[in-house]
């Protein structure tokens, strides 16, 4: 089968387009961003969300803050792009893409020599060569991956770890692909994946739209299906990977623990991107969100006026608790996992 | 510390008056129910719910037929309650209470001699009994289980075990208010409870009635928590418990799961009413309810439309998973939950 891909995000002339992940299934809208404000917002409001595609993003924000830089001098282009740096750091703290890839293109346009012309170019360029490595990434990644699975395997996931996490074809719904591409019947339980539903809304949406077989779960329903035998296996992405621990959507602990309990296998399919071996999971922030995602649902309140409510976005997974991570460079299995920072 | 009681079935005249559980915390409306095929409704669409609310509704469903029937013959009025208590069997397969219940109804009915009235009479005694007899179990269950907590413990609950699955006081939420009137300074993680949202909805509607200090989650956080030392303890309802195993809402097995891992006691409060120790967790059918409740909220879709979704109702969570069980009569604590049999 061949899948039909998705691109989450695309530059034309100075804008960056991007589909609005807060209303799919609903709704495909393409919104237009025309500045880097307008990509840290759909950042920060998770209009685009996903560690790699948030790396991308950010490259195309400060793409956008050289385009339309009405600066002269390469110094005070250099600035501006600096600025546009350090609100993108500020919009999310958790996945690392995110400063991977801010840092990666101010280096590179510290490096051009030449006007702040040569220098807008090089931003551009950069960001397009992101997204376009995003993409291989992506590939190599699950061609790897993809010999992990069997025909006939059940996997769960958990959240979107897809193309709409990504530029176009996925992480760990890139392995599933990749599978299913070779002839593997594979198919998915996704996990729900509250508070923001990612697994309902947009994990369903992209399998769905290439044919691939996929079953709705809460997430309180892991360990049913477990005990039940109902999963072959769990592929999962990251937002993080420290020298100890896997930083991915809250719940993704949960699953782990589950997994190792029944002896399934727990794969986590991240590019090297997303990879911080110079940290351990005590350096990792937790975003706490806003916790009326809890409280309320689709617009509507679910709890009492006056409740408190928790929102961790993410939670740390033990790297003992992971089979394997899967990157573009091959499948690292326990062994090498022991001390990640080895490699 | 005094709480303020929630009767949530009330019996006056040949009407029964129940909360709509599904109109909460939004509305708080009385429903009557005048015959027991809409106590039979209520249960299916879970207007009421909660395993020992359910066996006293189904009571007083029985008494409903009792009271409004014209039968003149004893024999005659006996047939007709008999046909009502098989369509109050049919409503929910999982929660042993319902069973108990009815049968505990036919056999006083079965037993009483003297003509239609006489039954009549008994019939509606038996159900009065059988709530308020309800109200002691939960207070006793409470009074043991409070021992367990001690001051400043955060105790994660699930789903509702409170006055809401109850007549009044609770069973995993009696413990709570039992320790909070002891003095002792208790709070409650409640997690939201998917699909139906019992969690969000209910228990925190009724802690905060209450002002029991309570803080929402999603399902998804409680392994991040636990591995936080967020939660001391936790305490859970029943809708049955067997041989080898405790039947409650789906999710249930998940965080015994997780206690287990980071070494928090796992406590369960059920009267004896929930016990079925003739049967073995092989033996117990798993409501699977319609897959809308997954892949809507609230009337709206979250899913795609043709998104195949499961909805099992509840989980089976091996004994040896418990800590100790909570009832009327005491503490059973893990040797004596060994082998349930004997007891």
């Amino acid at each position: 089968m061949k899948v039909r891909l998705l691109r989450t995000i695309q530059w034309k002339d100075g804008v960056a387009l991007t589909i609005d992940q807060t209303r799919l299934p609903w709704q495909e809208v393409f919104v237009e961003m025309n500045n880097c404000g307008e990509v840290t917002s759909a950042i920060k409001e998770m209009k685009l969300r996903g560690a790699p595609l948030i790396g991308v993003a950010a490259a195309y924000g400060l793409a956008l803050t050289a385009y339309h830089s009405k600066a002269k001098e390469r110094g005070e282009l250099l600035k501006e792009i600096e600025e546009s740096a350090d609100a993108l750091r500020r919009s999310r703290p958790t996945a690392v893409n995110l400063f991977w890839a801010v840092n990666r293109v101010l280096e590179r346009a510290r490096a051009v020599s030449g006007n702040a012309k040569a220098l807008t170019q090089a931003v551009i360029a950069e960001a397009e060569r992101m997204a376009e490595e995003d993409v291989e990434t992506n590939r190599m990644m699950a061609q790897y991956g993809a010999r992990l699975l069997r025909d006939g395997d059940v996997v769960l996931t958990h959240c979107n770890a897809g193309s709409l996490a990504t530029v176009d074809y996925g992480t760990a719904l890139g392995v599933i692909r990749a599978a299913r591409e070779q002839g593997k019947r594979i198919s998915v339980i996704a996990t729900e994946t509250r508070p923001k539903l990612q697994g309902a809304r947009l994990t369903t949406y992209e399998l769905k739209r290439d044919g691939i077989p996929v079953t709705l779960i809460t997430d309180s329903m892991v360990g049913y299906l477990m005990s039940k035998q109902a999963v072959d296996k769990v592929v999962v992405g990251a937002d993080r990977i420290v020298q100890d621990a896997v930083i991915n959507k809250i719940g993704t602990y949960t699953i782990a623990v589950l997994a190792r309990k029944h002896d399934i296998p727990f794969y986590v399919a991240a590019p090297k991107s997303t990879f911080n071996l110079n940290q351990s999971s005590k350096d990792v922030v937790i975003e706490e969100r806003n916790p009326e995602e809890v409280t309320h649902f689709g617009g509507q309140r679910i709890a009492p006026i006056g409740i408190d409510a928790l929102n961790p976005a993410f939670d740390i997974t033990p790297i003992g608790y992971v089979s394997a991570v899967i990157c573009e460079t091959g499948i690292l299995q326990s062994k090498e996992l022991q001390d990640l920072r080895t490699i």
